[in-house]
């Protein structure tokens, strides 16, 4: 555990008041308090998920993805999966790949197995000009409109309770002058303009589910993002995070452009999350590369120097991040090489499941830096105070053990063991 | 005049049925059709009307400027009157250079000679971070939201009648993020935001002349400003029209640029206006410049070579311009090189007010091959047809005269001569 003035935004105070069943003050007695979850959010895409949830691969792999969820389960409590709507080539399947025919069931177990496992769990996305249904091409732009308000109704409403956040619109700054091809979404985006039809998705997202955490997401950092949400703001959209996009594949940001992203786009006061976050440990992807997805090579090793760059480049932007006031969330895009979009070696554990340096610089961040478990004795009064890291914790004195939150609003509880 | 099916959005046809003063069908006359005003506004800056319609210069210099004005008036119907808070440094003196002491009653005589000459007046511009009043530097962002507020009414409330086209603010996509030095306006941009602020100066220019034209202006000509705009209309601020700026002094657009700009903009349906177009009849400014301001020459010499090329850029953009149905204005930024911003060789009559071949070429358009005039014969039922340019027209019957408007929803009209 460690403490310093710039993560105060990330601790609270609490004082305990312990009594007995009988209601008499536990005097005198250590007692550990021991943080089992972090109030921020640290994770990972993790699609492999619905392969474990379902058992629906062949022993060996199912043991492999198996061991590759433990090691996420280690440090991480957030994931995303997946809910592109068609098929995305070379890399994911698609949530409906058959009209008519959506993996619910599918997503709906591996939504549960992470909840179980006490992870919070993100859909992503909801509406999106890549990877998009491709039947929506023979329909009026209308009916693109309603097909995409009906897909948007049936995910959030079958996962509502398993998946209560949503990046709803993915790349809005470019959606409607994508032209690499023809898609149903770029053509309703053209329509109604960025922020009509963010207003339009994001009203449908939230009347499906009121209660839901609600992204816009880019990998444009730029001032067109910035006037994008300042417009949605000031068109009435309920936006609860910022999404922002940060693949690195062509380099580290390094810290002054981080600092400066952070910057302006705390200016809307709102959370902000890393979405989409990598950090290469093998060669970088040529400059020239525009759409990363055009970048296509079959062996891109993780190589022990480049292991160690990443591992830094980890610890900094993580400690940048985590020192932020605005930020809530950190979703590294792939937890694991094996899999991994384009094929670029950006996880945290390699292909065959060992660790990299970056992973163990996060377990020492995210389990023991900024991780509370301390031990004190209650006083005469039966009051112990504490101070640690926003999460969930457990008291544990003698053999009793009280689960309980530390908020920012911490104040003096009474706990009966 | 000229007819072809690409200016049909520009004309209209017309049956006049002409009667005498007992009603009596005028049969076999020759009636002339002669157009007398545009409906499109072509003009330019012309802030020496302040002198002319003031007086105040020394004899020689008024004359120069009559002559100046003359040939102003010869080709164009619209005029960029300058209503910059505080001083432009090196270009124009200030509306109010004295805190308390407005320009208004020079303003006003130069609106209202302009106006008694049948020109459109715009006042430019309402807020903008440059050339904006000093003392702003003095107040707190609340004290300064509400001294611009009182600026717009005072300004706004005083020249209702005589100028009731503004460009509300200008430069809105850099405002917030200006930074060559500190200035009131950007602070209360950082504040506010890009669309709020444009909210605010907007609601109080409409609520102090409802009837008035409203212009968000920019130089800012890439999906920064569509964004805005966007954002700006989805927060349901009314506008009149999208001011785009063209100072070329760089180089001509070209037709390819000239048409993509078009066509991003016109996504939005609103009329758009070229507020400040710059083609220059001198050698070109350095790519590497990114601020205008920033280029200082006292000699920027107009030469034979560079005015044939301007003629031609001039008739290639104007013919654009007047050919798409969204654009209703086309202002030069300046009309003479005397006394033009940052010295260029931007007019289109030299400094001793003779004209350039643009200047004929602009003559040649906008009062011969966009202008009708035409005679034709009443039938036995003393009707005439047909078909001119939109804008304002005289009858010439004889010795009689009648005056009317030919607009798109021209239906048969009876007059009586």
């Amino acid at each position: 555990m460690g403490q310093s003035n710039q993560l105060a935004h990330r601790m609270a105070s609490k004082r305990i008041n312990l009594v007995d069943a009988s209601g008499n003050p536990v005097v005198g007695k250590e007692v550990q308090l021991k943080q089992t979850n972090h109030k921020f959010l640290f994770g990972s895409g993790i699609f492999n998920a619905i392969e474990v949830a379902n058992k629906n691969v062949p022993p060996d792999r199912l043991a492999f993805l198996e061991e590759k969820l433990d090691k996420f389960l280690d440090i991480f409590n957030f994931a995303t999966l997946p809910f592109y709507w068609g098929v995305f080539p070379g890399y994911w399947g698609g949530f409906e790949p058959e009209r008519g025919k959506p993996r619910t069931q599918e997503l709906k177990a591996a939504a549960q197995w992470l909840k179980d496992r006490n992870v919070t769990v993100k859909g992503h996305p909801l509406v999106w000009h890549t990877a998009t249904a491709p039947w929506l091409l023979d329909m009026s732009n209308e009916e693109i409109l309603k097909a995409q308000f009906a897909r948007i109704e049936r995910e959030v409403t079958d996962f509502k309770g398993l998946i209560d956040m949503w990046d709803v619109i993915n790349e809005v700054v470019i959606m409607p002058i994508y032209d690499k091809y023809d898609n149903g979404i770029t053509r309703i985006a053209k329509d109604l303009g960025r922020v009509g039809i963010v207003k339009e998705v994001f009203a449908k997202t939230r009347e499906s589910n009121p209660g839901s955490t609600l992204l816009l997401n880019d990998f444009n950092t730029s001032i067109n993002y910035e006037i994008l949400l300042d417009g949605c703001l000031n068109a009435g959209i309920q936006i609860d995070a910022i999404g922002i996009q940060s693949h690195q594949h062509q380099g580290y940001w390094g810290r002054e452009k981080l600092e400066e992203v952070l910057d302006r786009f705390s200016q809307f006061g709102l959370p902000i999350h890393f979405t989409e976050n990598t950090l290469l440990s093998g060669h970088l992807m040529p400059p020239e590369i525009v759409d990363l997805n055009d970048y296509k090579v079959t062996d891109w090793p993780s190589t022990p120097e480049h292991e160690e760059r990443q591992a830094k480049e980890v610890e900094e932007m993580y400690t940048i991040l985590f020192n932020h006031p605005l930020v809530e969330a950190i979703s590294s895009w792939e937890f694991s090489d094996d899999g991994a979009w384009i094929n670029a070696p950006s996880g945290f554990i390699r292909k065959g499941n060992s660790l990299k340096p970056s992973y163990e610089v996060l377990q020492k961040l995210i389990k023991g830096d900024w991780y509370t478990n301390t031990t004190c004795e209650t006083d005469e009064n039966g009051m112990v105070s504490f101070e640690g890291f926003l999460g969930d914790y457990e008291l544990i004195c003698g053999d009793k053990k009280v689960s309980f939150t530390l908020d920012i609003d911490a104040e003096t509880v009474r706990m009966v063991i």
